[in-house]
C-alpha cells in the first residue's frame, strides 16, 4: 500500500489500510487514520518550530491529492478531500468532510467547521473562522491585516451556509452571518447580515437570498441551497434538510397568482 | 528516453522520440504522440472513474512541463504546450497549438478550439466553450454555477479571437462575441458583441476594438491584434492574416487628416 | 546533505554545507551559495534557450522550499526564502533577503530591490522594476501589455516601501511612488504619488498614508509601515528607522486634546 518509492518515517502513525503514492514523503509526526491514501509527490507532516511539537492528524477515509504539502500541527477530521498542490500550514483545526479544491493554500492558525467546501485556489489568510456547510468558490482570499503590513490581525469569520461566489475578497476583521451570498468579484467591507445577498467593491446589500430563484424552470428559490443541493452530503444531513422544507414538497411560490 | 526514476506504464502508447522526465508517472490509459515530452514531477494520465474509460491522448510534439497533472478521458492535438504544475480533468477537448500556462486548471466536460493560448493562472471551469485563436490572461475564471452551489451548470462561450484580459471573470451562461476584448479586472454578466471591448464590473461596452490604437508609436489599430502580432503562429496562418489585412501594407487610419 | 534520492549535476557549483531534499533536480548551470538549502520535489537551473548561457545563482543561507522551479539566468541575493511551489523564469535579478509566498509566479526579466516580500499567489509580468522594501499580497499581478496581445511591452515600477495589497492588479507602464498603498481589489491605471492611498477600479487617490491609524488602540499612524513593523528586518535596518522616527518615541497625535 506504500509505494517503494515513498518515504514514510518509521515513527509516523499510519492506520490500516493507509495507501502512500509515489515519490511522497510522510515524515515523522504524523497521524493518518484508517483507509487514508496520499497522493503521488506529497509532503506530509513538514517540520514546522512553528508547530508546537503538535503532530498533524487527518482523520479515517481522507483523500491528499497529488504535489500537496500539509505541515505538522493541524487537525483534521475525517474524509477530508483534496484536489492537487493544496497547501497547509500549521495550527489549522478542521471538522469531518472538508474538501479544499486544488491550489489551496490555508496559511495556519484558523478553524474549519464540518463539511465545509473549498473550491480550486482559495486562500484562507490565518486567524480565519468558517462555519460549517461553508462554500468558498475558486480565486476567493479571507483577509487578516488591516494595514499591512503590521502586527495587527483580525481574522474573518463566515458563519454557517455562508457562500462566497468566484474572485471576491473578504477584508480583515468582517463577520458574515449564516446563510449570506457575496456575489463574485466582490470586495466585502462590512459586516453582512444572514440570509442576505452582497455585491460589489466595496459589497453592498442586494436582496434576501430567498429572492434569487432557481434557473432551471422550476420557480423555486435557489436558496437555502441545501433545499436542492444535496450531492456529496450523507443521507442524515440530506434528511435533516428535507425536513425543514417540508420532506422536499414544492414550495408554493406562486400560491396567490 | 525515459528517466530511469520515471515510473512508465507497460500498457501505455508511447510514439517514437518520446521523452519521459525524472520523478513522473505515465498511467495505463494514455497515448503520446511522437516527439511528446513530459517534464519532471508529472502524474500523466491520472485514474478516473469519471473517464468513462477513454484514454488521455496527447497530440504529436507536445511539451507538458513539470509538476503537471492530467487525467485520463481528455484529447488533445498536436503542439500542446503547458507550463508548470497544470491540472487538467476528464473530458477536455482541445484542438492544435493549444498552450496552457503555470498554474492553468481546466476543469474538464469543456471544448477549445485550435491555436488558444492561455497565460498564467487561468481557470476554466466545466462546460465552457472556447473557439480558436481565443487568448485568456492571468487570474480570469471561467464560471458555469448562475447560484452557486446548485446542479444548474451553464457554461460560458468565447467564439474566435476574443481576448480576456488580467483578473476577469466571466460569469455563467455569457457569450463572447468574435473578436471581442474583455478589459482587465472586468466581471462579464451579458453577452458581449462582436468586435467590441468590454470593461468594468459589471462589464459594459467601452467601445469598437478598432478604436483602440497599438501605443507603439504607428498609429495602427491595436486589434485585430492578428494583424500585427504573428509570434508562435504558423507561416500559413500569419499569411492568411496578412492578405486578410491587404498583405501588411499600413492600413490609412488617417487619410482624411 | 544531498538527499539520496535527488539527482545533483556534478557541474553545478554548490557552497558548504547546502542541502538537497529529496527528489528535487539540480541541473548544470546552477550555483548555491554556502548554507543553501533546498526542498524536495524542486527543479533548480531549469535550462532554457533564452537564459543567455548564465547560471542560475541564488546566494547564501537561502531557502527554497519544495516542488519550486527556478530557471537558469536569474540571479538572487544572499537569504532567499521562498514557499512551495514558486517559478521563477529566467533574467531576473534580485536583492538580498528576497521572500516570495506560495505559488508566486516570477515571469523573468525583472528587477528586484532588497528586503522585498511577495505574499503568497503574486505574479510578476516580465519588465516589472520593483524598489527594496517593498510589499505585495495576495493575488496581486503586475501587467505589461497595454493591448494584449502584443509585442508592446511596458513594465510596471514599484518605488521603495511600496504595498500593494490584496488581489490589485497594476497596468502596464505605471509608476507606483515611493510609500504608496494601493487597497485591496484595485486596479491602478494611473501613476501613484508618493506616501499616497489609492483604491477602487480604476484605482483614485483616497488619502495621504499617514491619515491612516493603527488599529490597535495607540492612536498612531500605520504608515509609513516602518515606524512600527518590524518582523523578520535585521537589526541595523531597524535601527535606522527608529532613529528616522525618534528612536521608537510614541509621536504625540493627540497633544491638542
Amino acid at each position: 500500500m506504500i509505494h517503494p518509492s515513498a518515504i514514510v518515517s518509521s515513527r509516523a502513525r499510519l492506520g490500516v489500510g493507509v495507501r502512500i503514492g509515489a515519490f511522497s514523503i510522510v515524515h515523522d509526526n504524523v497521524d493518518l487514520g484508517d483507509g487514508c491514501e496520499i497522493g503521488s509527490h506529497c509532503e506530509i507532516g513538514h517540520p514546522s518550530a512553528r508547530s508546537g511539537g503538535r503532530p498533524l492528524v487527518i482523520g479515517a477515509s481522507s483523500l491528499v491529492r497529488s504535489h500537496s504539502v500539509f505541515y505538522e500541527g493541524s487537525t483534521f477530521g475525517e474524509r477530508l478531500v483534496t484536489g492537487h498542490r493544496v497547501t497547509v500550514r500549521e495550527g489549522t483545526e478542521a471538522g469531518v468532510n472538508l474538501q479544499i479544491g486544488t491550489l489551496g493554500d490555508i496559511q495556519g492558525t484558523c478553524r474549519i467547521g464540518d463539511y465545509v467546501r473549498f473550491h480550486s485556489n482559495v486562500h484562507i489568510g490565518q486567524h480565519s473562522t468558517v462555519g460549517s456547510f461553508v462554500w468558498i468558490f475558486p480565486y476567493v482570499v479571507l483577509t487578516n491585516d488591516p494595514h499591512p503590513p503590521s502586527e495587527v490581525m483580525r481574522g474573518v469569520t463566515l458563519e454557517d451556509y455562508v457562500a462566497v461566489a468566484t474572485m471576491s475578497l473578504v477584508l480583515p476583521g468582517v463577520r458574515i452571518g449564516r446563510g449570506a451570498l457575496v456575489g463574485a468579484h466582490s470586495s466585502v467591507s462590512r459586516d453582512v447580515d444572514v440570509d442576505t445577498v452582497v455585491a460589489g467593491a466595496p459589497a453592498k446589500p442586494v436582496c434576501p437570498t430567498a429572492d434569487i430563484k432557481l434557473r432551471d424552470g422550476s420557480g423555486q428559490p435557489a436558496y437555502p441551497w441545501r433545499r436542492h443541493f444535496h450531492r456529496g452530503y450523507p443521507d442524515a444531513v440530506v434528511e435533516a434538510w428535507l425536513a425543514e422544507f417540508g420532506h422536499g414538497k414544492a414550495a408554493p411560490t406562486k400560491d396567490h397568482e
